[in-house]
């Protein structure tokens, strides 16, 4: 009989991945994945970037590089942070990951012991959620509510609860539920941040993808004392396929990123970092970025109005100013994963909201994303899962 | 003050990784990465199957796919490990990573728990064990000689020592040894295998690079009872700027590396391994190979000839049949780390042994690359380590 470490027993399976694979069906409609828009995928700027970096530099692309990652795109980024989340920063303090989910792994490594105790909205990102599960970690969900995590209850946490190594946060279109902090609570976060002293993962996957409301400033462009690590990333901006993202962080930190790099995977892809780079000198990635954030906006605002037109009164959703996904919370007897099935059955998916907070329960939650379905499977598939709840109302007329 | 996690107190640097950036001068003569020779790189061939790729499923390539990797490239490895490792399996029991290093670092969170013991060759891949640090294993050192890991020394730690979760090996051209196990020894070590039952990391980056000897078949394919994990890579056949690697193991233990991969980094490159996939379709690796491995074969031949001729006669050094170093033993009261300022300042680089024995000692060892560098440096780089050599020699005539 095979022993497996002890942090095996705390993994299952991502709910999403299985899910992602039952929906790879093309008959199916599904809100399930975080999956871009491929028809907007920059396919003809990308094939040519790729081209001009195999001819001028091809037996580079195909070497070994630094762990750091290709200098010129660390360059291009650090400009970029400073334009677009007010950061000012520079290469030496960026470090490429293979996707931020790199990044989110590579943190729960840095700082935390068994048993320490991380802090997180509830709900939280699945994703982040697994990989801090690695390090065999408590976890305190602090309480949250339209504009994003509650400060009171933050600090009533700190306050009272030691080992807390490190706090999770996505301040910006949150993954599951599409919330935004307003300023006030991101001027307070940090007050209460710089008075404990505690590491702040922030991570910002969604940031550039705002379709309504005023740009905010994110928190690591609000930190004086370096306690900020930003999680940046091509996926949602780009392309996830090239598995590119990026960490910012002071000196001290970053060190320590770049040392679990070095064991972890060496280096992220050579030629993916050249040819983004090559993309980015050769198109202007803004102009590409608004034309997701038009589609996703229509995307968004046809799925809220079909779900206030066709779900049950006694249903809610958030409204989200920007990213990929809102968030539905049930009346407390219904269970999204019972209902999961049923939606299928009709050809329709969605990730049941339970998953998303790690002390569990919260059944009836669930997350729908807008940006991977075309308009006419968008009103659709919330027909369909609009039916299934008013099959399962209780006490219905 | 900000708190990190224990085990970045056991992560420095790794020595090779800096080095590197050492010796990215253009005047260094590199003996010290473990870098193909670029020039050799099919750049062409890649340049026409990222073309293809991106005309032929641009938007496919650019999203997100399983975690286990694209299938059609799977099936491709499949059959290669059929034919070049003589191992009978399919794309189900094989996953996509991003890199081998990034295998060696999920069969650590895998297998160990803080404290348990992981075998290994003395010496071992350095890269090897940085990853497995970041979980506070034990290392214990199985002794070697010219054919590798000393089976009887391996039964006598395994009969005496508790709570070993994981044997690591490179039994093809080891790194940093360049040495390669012979049949029955790699016999006898199923054979102790079978009894203990305990995981082996079969380590084969190197396999296909032979220019000497016969073929000898892998441990996995002489596995009866699935408890050998094998590692295989695109780096040295292919080109290490994709960053792919793969995982062939048994249904349960390639699922517990699958969990590992979700949190670590979700899936490897889209693109990358699309248009890996293209390349096998579109052109003969194994051509590509013999290339590659005639090269090799010759700057390995002139660099020991060259040390031959040149090195103090108490001097000894490996005589690889394949892969990419050769091992260098001193005189014990020799230092590599002292010596190799004195090498960095006659332009010539290597790695100094002592970081590839986990457990210390060894100063008088270092690592040799013949693959990076053409002739008339390999000839010249020798010689001026040789006259470092016979300047630091006790009692020398």
């Amino acid at each position: 009989m095979i022993n497996f470490a002890d942090r095996m027993n705390l993994l299952k399976g991502s709910e999403i991945r299985e899910l992602l694979k039952l929906t790879e069906q093309p008959d199916i409609i599904s809100f399930a994945g975080g999956l871009p828009a491929p028809e907007l995928f920059p396919v003809d700027g990308m094939a040519k970037a790729s081209q001009s970096v195999m001819d001028e530099m091809g037996s580079v692309a195909l070497q070994y590089t630094s762990t750091e990652g290709y200098r010129p795109l660390r360059e291009k980024i650090a400009e970029r942070m400073l334009a677009k989340n007010g950061i000012r920063t520079d290469a030496d303090h960026i470090l490429m990951t293979s996707g931020s989910q790199e990044g989110l792994d590579f943190s729960g490594r840095v700082f935390l012991n068994k048993g320490d105790v991380v802090l997180l909205e509830s709900p939280s990102y699945l994703g982040a959620i697994n990989a801090f599960k690695t390090c065999e970690p408590t976890f305190i969900e602090v309480p949250t509510d339209k504009d994003g995590m509650i400060m009171e209850e933050l600090e009533k946490i700190l306050e009272n609860v030691q080992n807390v190594k490190m706090i999770y946060v996505i301040p910006d279109f949150q993954n599951p539920t599409g919330r935004t902090w307003p300023l006030e609570r991101r001027v307070k976060f940090m007050e209460i941040i710089n008075k404990f002293e505690i590491p702040v993962i922030e991570d910002n996957p969604y940031g550039e993808l705002r379709f309504k409301g005023e740009y905010l400033p994110s928190l690591k462009s609000l930190d004086e004392k370096g306690l900020v690590i930003f999680l940046g990333s091509f996926s949602k901006i780009l392309a996830p396929g090239y598995r590119l993202g990026w960490i910012c962080a002071s000196d001290e930190i970053l060190a320590k990123y770049n040392f679990i790099k070095q064991g972890a995977s060496l280096q992220s892809s050579t030629i993916g970092q050249l040819e983004v780079n090559k993309f980015l000198e050769m198109y202007d990635l803004d102009e590409h970025v608004n034309k997701i954030v038009e589609v996703y906006g229509k995307r968004c605002e046809l799925m809220i109005k079909t779900m206030e037109e066709t779900f049950p009164s006694d249903i809610e959703f958030t409204h989200p100013d920007g990213g990929l996904f809102t968030w539905v919370v049930l009346p407390e007897y219904m269970d999204a994963k019972v209902l999961a099935p049923q939606c299928i059955e009709k050809k329709v998916a969605y990730v049941p909201g339970g998953s998303f907070f790690p002390n569990g329960g919260h059944e009836n939650t669930f997350r729908l994303n807008y940006s991977n379905m075309p308009d006419d499977k968008i009103v659709e598939g919330i027909h369909r899962i609009a039916e299934v709840l008013h099959n399962n109302l209780q006490n219905s007329k």
